[in-house]
């Protein structure tokens, strides 16, 4: 086992140190974020901070910077109070990770990427066709972290688009069979092989497996 | 394609719906979170909140309520500033999901699901033996989340213990090689498959594979 102390973060250099502490998590999320802005210019970025605050009322959370290459998507949210979070899977994991380069806030990252924007009734904010689990949402909160500046942006989710075939009997979205990905550190993408799902855990009794559809009695591998 | 309208949303019970929104962000990270009380008892619960908040300080945030299984875990961290996080991996991920079980505040959850407590000097906090990449942390800040009454509890890592081989050239930690699981929904635990790192992105190229130390010329798969 290696053991590293607080002396020795201090001594990394701040790229190895980011690729250490962004790997500490555990696996994240990959999702991109769709918005426009009030001049109608479509943005698209990827992030891998969005996470669940909540099912009643239905909200989700991502973190950003005030002032870095999300800011497009910061701003657009802030003028629009709307965006759409779109989970990326095995066929654009590569136009996904793109959407992070510097573009300019004139260039859309649709066009420069090829994914294909999507709207529907009532929602401005662009979806992203080639997703196959995404939602709109709007702006309920931002929240600023004092501990190192940056932002805790909350939505409520207001549309959900989703594959049919992967929703459930008891409501347990499959995202494995959509084939969404996840990402670990900085830069590394995965696919997902499912253990199981697993009962309600209760004190005096081993958990149990459950099918897909959240019945007992499936046998765990 | 499903489509799930608000007024969908309002009509769904609570359970339905919690299964639904809480696949909406993605995977999840699956850690544990390990405490110690004042009266030196132990605690140990399953968290899927825990999010990379920043590197440089290096933060971490992960959400709870108030009242809930969990609050052993709040209580113990506003006693003593400090809490461990220890990542799942396959060897053990029964016996996390079992902590979530609402054990009383005098039982233990590692005396209940056989994973041993390991300590190290000046940290109070128990580790998990069993976690192959786990770190201390102390208390920063409790911001309170308005929309739903949660709150983000946020830590700086103070020392890291971690698998020497996992630690790659550049800094990258990979996680698949430690086994380390993530959860979808409620109650679904996966593995991951590597698709490939990717180089840093710029506009006018296309993403380039790395090797597992950060390196040109990968091949992708």
């Amino acid at each position: 086992m290696q053991y590293i102390h607080h002396n020795d973060l201090a001594k990394m250099t701040p790229r190895y140190k980011a690729r250490v502490i962004n790997s500490l998590s555990g696996f994240k999320s990959a999702n991109l974020i769709g918005t426009v802005s009030n001049d109608n210019i479509n943005n698209l970025a990827i992030f891998s901070s969005v996470f669940h605050l909540g099912s009643s009322p239905a909200l989700v959370g991502f973190i950003t910077r005030p002032c870095s290459v999300e800011r497009h998507t910061l701003e657009n949210i802030q003028q629009t109070k709307q965006f759409t979070i779109n989970q990326v899977n095995e066929d654009f994991w590569q136009e996904a990770h793109q959407t992070s380069a510097r573009y300019s806030e004139g260039e859309c990252e649709f066009k420069a990427t090829g994914l294909t924007p999507e709207t529907i009734h009532k929602i401005k904010a662009p979806f992203v066709k080639e997703s196959r689990l995404k939602y709109a949402l709007t702006l309920k909160e931002i929240v600023p972290i004092q501990q190192n500046g940056t932002l805790l942006v909350i939505g409520e989710i207001t549309n959900i688009i989703c594959d049919k075939e992967a929703i459930k009997s008891d409501g347990y979205i499959d995202i494995e069979s959509l084939n969404t990905v996840m990402i670990s550190g900085l830069d590394s993408y995965h696919t997902s092989k499912r253990l199981s799902r697993l009962n309600y855990a209760k004190p005096d009794k081993k958990p149990v497996p459950l099918s897909l559809n959240g019945e007992l009695g499936n046998t765990l591998i």
